[in-house]
């Protein structure tokens, strides 16, 4: 059977929704469960963007040895350099350069005629190749590109040594037909189209960034980019778990199908809605909470009957299990330490296991069954390294009672020293978080405040997620605990941390394909 | 040019989501914005499933004048008879009647032969007929039925008297190609195809619903059944804001339009997410919360050098506003009441409003700028009639502090007597449902606890969706309030009052289309 090559940009083009921006060590994690997912090609950044983005490739460079690693350039010379530099440590690597074809891009935006364009797309190709024998060319907003430039300016990159050619719907404006009719007329009018594979990027503007590329799969492309959780800018990229699972459901149209392991797709999921404080709708297809719940009595009545009557995957095949009871309060360091394992969680070092630990048995005394998702909070929390946690929570008191004006006290550590403050507000978080401005003075402004109960059951843990700005940087901050205000108080002063930090980019200048 | 019929089956199809069960006044809101939107057909429930649907469809029947409102049926005589008396009221009415016509669901589900079937089909579409010239046929579970029997079965039902023939994929199994391969085929072979309007159903199990849709479209289809955000079973039904709006931005290609106005898609999704509890993810295509934002440095470059290079569709023609600052504290009754007009929000009588309007003045207290959501959210905290409300929050005190168990106090009115209560929770909120529930004593299960910021802010109201589950019901309860302790205990409340009171379903058998 044929094979579709599963290239996921959650880390580049996923991170470019706004708000969505990682830390190294969010990326780093992520990639390491695309790996377990036996993605062919993690797009873990794209280098040239800032120094936060060149260390997150590095890193993941330098840990993920099943799948390529890849990084965005632009086609001009500085951006290829820093992308090779930065892709170096990895196993398997390739750059992925791009350029605009599409007359309205070519002309407003990089003011080039289209003679330039294909000369800097083939001295693009020459300088990729230095660094490694796998480039991929994309042909921005190719979906409103001239047909005739298309096919010679992916003639000239193939003759330059381009091996993954891109046909991107940057605004996602075409339909699955004529996108099919597109890939068909380009892989039989390029020459030696058959030495290359061919490759589709789509945007979901119109709802059909699922549909295009499996369209373009059936007229012959052999390399889908996609996210998890249809990620990226505005409504996203294509969803890696819908492409995956169509093709496989209806490996009966498609003939072919992805290295995916798809038990993973529903903890990737998890663990990307997670880092990005994205939340997934419960009528999502394969990773909404709902996407494998039968509600109606007569549906219900035929599931019993008789399960194909309804069911076309089985919730199990994507990773959705039971929650599992794992670790209760009388659990010991080994257990802890060997299901974080099973959840290809691995803490660098002894420090970090033991802080967690800590927080574990804290947990564990609030809160009685411990489950998986508890877990993943729990790291999550863990993963700011201590040396960046510039503010702290040492001590909370938060009391409201109707007639009341609600208030918060609040101690905190700052650089290590030791700041109190008292605040009102119109309610306990609010009070808090005026409380924690009193001492800290960042000026930031709050764009999101999000709870969501990590499990059932009204001991659950809840996980707040705060979205702070302040002079055009936004950061996400978590905070997970059995108190709302606790969880909430963490994640603003997560968030403070991240803005306190240098972890973010400071080049607005990013890719887009 | 040519005419697509949207035919919305939120309040039917998207009731049918677990938990997302809504009460007749929450319907009747629904309908009166779909109506406003200039939905052509309304499926307003399944009249025959419970008494609270019927009354439902009977309300909506009742309130609409522009929209066809219609109500499912099975093909059988006793539930066309409730379907057709509840439609009764309406100045347009349809009858939708359905029967399963594929193998497996013939002979596993139905224990009919095709024969049968067919017989079946034929009476049902007589005795629609007996109420309205305007009857819709389904074939439910088409995608995999066989054709010539397709064929077979819509011919008869054209000779009866249906002016509408439904496509169904009701397991989401079918691709765009060979959907549309299905309609033309079906749209060549049955005699006197002319004379009826072909209609599809799509669910979204492999992210498809949308371009399965379209495709039909293209070969043929006039009505597209679609829902608010998708709503619906398992992944949801095709998304009536992304149908509605690619039709519209690719004219070139359908060369047809609906007769929506889309600047009321935006305010359409909200409300629906607001009364089902169902969040809309950001990245989700025309109405979430990114659709139109743009992050990365090159693409917000190409956004002001020319604004089509990177934006197919304007956020205004969706319905995206700024929000507006529209009401203060000194802000009078009559201010009020028109910008409850303007929102399409009609109070029915003199003492809602009068206790909408209490509500506004001690929230204005409380928070300083009021905006459109927070008006809405205010009119759901007052949309259960004061009737209803068995359980009512009257005092709270909730502490919380570092070292120690968080505690609530609570009084409660309980059908009209005082109630106290005081408990320890790992949190206070847990703290506040555990003393709730030393009244109550509901026996209900936590399904799902969540917390949206209605407005940003960090005196920004949280809204809080309780989903309690007993004995197989399930409901939803909301509530808002600047501090979210008192928000989540008016969302508990309000869940346990709808438990409490008789507005759901009592027969579990719903249709499924």
């Amino acid at each position: 059977m044929s094979r579709l090559i599963i290239f996921d940009t959650t880390l580049r083009d996923g991170e470019q929704s706004p708000g969505a921006s990682m830390t190294r060590e969010e990326k780093v994690r992520i990639a390491r469960q695309l790996e377990k997912m036996r993605v062919d090609v993690i797009e873990a950044g794209f280098a040239a963007a800032s120094p936060g983005d060149f260390e997150a490739i590095r890193s993941i460079a330098g840990s993920i040895r099943e799948s390529t690693v890849c990084s965005l350039a632009r086609a001009n010379e500085k951006d290829i350099e820093r992308a090779g530099e930065a892709i170096a440590p990895a196993a398997r690597k390739r750059i992925h350069t791009f350029i605009a074809t599409s007359p309205i891009h070519m002309e407003k935006k990089l003011c080039m005629t289209p003679e330039q364009v294909l000369e800097q797309a083939v001295k693009a190709i020459g300088w990729a190749r230095r660094h490694t024998d796998d480039v991929e060319f994309s042909a921005e907003d190719a979906g409103r590109s001239d047909l005739d430039f298309l096919c010679r300016i992916f003639d000239a990159v193939i003759q330059a040594g381009a091996t993954t050619l891109n046909v991107p719907d940057t605004v996602g404006y075409t339909l699955p037909q004529t996108f099919a009719e597109t890939i068909c007329r380009l892989i039989e009018r390029v020459p030696n189209a058959d030495r290359v594979i061919w490759s589709v990027h789509c945007h979901n503007d119109l709802g059909l960034a699922v549909a295009n590329s499996l369209s373009a799969v059936l007229a012959g492309a052999r390399q889908v980019e996609c996210t998890i959780n249809g990620l990226g800018e505005r409504a996203g990229n294509a969803s890696l778990e819908e492409v995956v699972m169509a093709v496989r459901t209806r490996a009966d149209i498609f003939m072919l199908d992805s290295n995916i392991d798809a038990t993973q797709i529903v903890p990737a999921s998890k663990l990307v809605s997670q880092i990005t404080g994205y939340p997934v709708q419960p009528n999502k297809a394969i990773v909404g909470a709902n996407a494998f719940a039968h509600e109606a009595g007569i549906h219900q009545d035929g599931v019993l009957k008789h399960r194909e009557t309804y069911e076309i995957m089985r919730a199990e095949d994507v990773g959705w299990s039971q929650n599992k009871l794992v670790l209760g309060k009388h659990s010991g360091r080994n257990a802890f330490k060997s299901r974080l394992a099973e959840l290809g969680i691995v803490l660098e070092s002894e420090e970090s296991l033991n802080a967690a630990f800590a927080r574990f048995k804290t947990l564990a005394d609030k809160k009685h069954e411990i489950f998986d998702e508890d877990l993943q909070a729990l790291i999550s929390d863990e993963t700011l390294a201590p040396a960046a946690e510039h503010y702290r929570l040492n001590y909370s008191r938060v009391a409201s009672e109707t007639g009341e004006t609600p208030c918060a006290q609040m101690i905190l550590s700052v650089g290590g020293h030791e700041r109190k403050a008292e605040a009102n507000g119109s309610g306990p978080v609010d009070a808090a978080f005026k409380a924690i401005e009193q001492i800290a003075r960042s000026n930031a402004q709050l764009l999101l405040y999000s709870v969501n109960a990590i499990t059932t059951g009204t001991d659950a843990q809840g996980e707040v997620t705060v979205r702070l700005t302040r002079n055009g940087r936004v950061v996400n901050g978590q905070g997970a605990d059995t108190d709302i205000v606790i969880a909430s108080a963490k994640a603003y002063l997560n968030a403070l941390n991240k803005l306190h930090s240098c972890q973010d980019k400071l080049d607005p200048q990013k890719g887009g394909v």
